[in-house]
């Protein structure tokens, strides 16, 4: 895979680093940013961060204090965009929560976006090629914020010997009872429920896609958007029903912000660590 | 002083907030940004951050990791914006190193700009009065980046008893002697070169404004603007000549960005602290 490197910062002793390419499964160029730690050659695990609603590759290696926690280790962070860019789909640019930086994480299958907007093949087949050919990663966990944590549920529910490990900040876990998720799941499932249970954690775990790592999530109880979009305790429900093991910190006072994600952020690195050097 | 909080999220137990008030100074309104890591009642010190060219009040705040190193402290940061805002003055927002985001921390004189461009008082004067008024604060530290690391040092070597402490990331030693502080100086103080000589470090070293504390600088050697801008090496000079306490830290491979900032802000808010609570 050719991946192109446009910028990089030496940070803590490691470098931090933005790539482009083109990608086969967007039929778009895609964006990531990356935190190595140590020289390629040295690292062996990669934890995927995946963002939030208008976010881009940036926000999290800039915001969350990530590279202060994974210095010297041997893990990687990557973080791709939110979405593909430079289209120009009906109603893509109209909405903050669809379409560009909102994509979901999941294989869109109405007219146009089934051609670009793809991002869970993107992530879980050619992010996982490039962090296997051109980072010589072996094991892989993946963690993400809002959407992204919704993503990252998703993704590691489906896919459950591709990751390590996963956690999540403030995930939408049960898009098909929540606004953002609706509109969402319209736009890019059109009315086709059968395509809704692969891409909701509640129900994926409700349809026993167990795994048997421990999934640790924090929420803050000041998030303005728990009651209606987030839907925590639905989560926590099917997996006490399940079994699945789950880990939810309620945090009094704090919001959806990245300021919450950085204050909390250590404790679900050494989550991933701990897991990824077993 | 009034002060309207316009933003609070809770972070590492403490409050990121941000703030704005009617500048009697500036005659303009003006925003800073502060870690509050305990309830005011609680605080006793305060770090003043100043930020570099085209920065506003959120980005130290926002990139730096702070609040992790000030999280359980009884010193708060505050960071004020670089320059008024909401103005429209002769070639005030015609390039990214003059006018609006390019103060220079210092009292213009120059027709139009001498009646706003007063960040020099605008920090020695009324954000000191904000501290000591709005927050309690007894002891004041000080420190930047960039034109914000001049910023730091010009005040700290004039105002030698309102400062605790002093350090600085890649900053501005010698305005007079780069284009950027030449373009500066003109523009704000015109022809006259005593003016000149109140604002730039390495002068007010050789004219013997000198501190009983340390120095603390830190510089990146891959740092695109250290041979043309930042000329730190005729800082050191001028310390070494008339005795001024001076450690410079050449950090091989670093830039100028925040993630350089980020890397060594730990050794910077040590040095505040140490000196803070004697």
């Amino acid at each position: 895979m050719i991946i192109e490197q446009t910028k990089k910062n030496k940070t803590f002793n490691g470098e931090t680093c933005y790539y482009k390419h083109k990608s086969v499964v967007t039929g778009t160029s895609m964006a990531f940013s990356t935190f190595e730690p140590r020289p390629k050659e040295e690292i062996e695990n990669a934890i995927i961060w995946l963002s939030g609603l208008t976010c881009t590759e940036e926000n999290f290696i800039t915001k969350s204090g990530v590279q202060k926690l994974l210095a010297g280790t041997n893990t990687m962070v990557i973080c791709p965009d939110t979405s593909p860019r430079g289209l120009e789909l009906d109603k893509e640019h109209e909405s903050y929560d669809f379409g560009s930086g909102a994509s979901f994480y999941l294989n869109a299958t109405t007219s146009g976006y089934k051609d670009h907007y793809k991002m869970y093949d993107y992530v879980s087949i050619e992010l996982i090629e490039i962090l296997k050919k051109n980072f010589n990663v072996k094991k892989i966990s993946i963690m993400g914020h809002s959407m992204g944590g919704h993503g990252a549920l998703v993704l590691a529910l489906n896919e459950i010997n591709l990751f390590s490990s996963v956690s999540a900040f403030s995930p939408i876990v049960n898009p098909s009872e929540c606004s953002w998720g609706r509109k969402a799941f319209k736009g890019y499932l059109g009315e086709d429920s059968d395509e809704y249970s692969k891409y909701d954690a509640t129900l994926l775990i409700k349809n026993k896609n167990l795994r048997s790592d421990k999934i640790l999530i924090d929420q803050g109880l000041a998030d303005e958007f728990l009651e209606k979009e987030l839907l925590t305790d639905n989560f926590i429900q099917v997996c006490n029903d399940a079994g699945q093991e789950l880990e939810v910190n309620y945090r009094e006072g704090y919001d959806h912000s990245y300021f919450f994600i950085s204050t909390f952020l250590e404790d679900h690195i050494t989550h991933h660590l701990n897991i990824l050097n077993q």
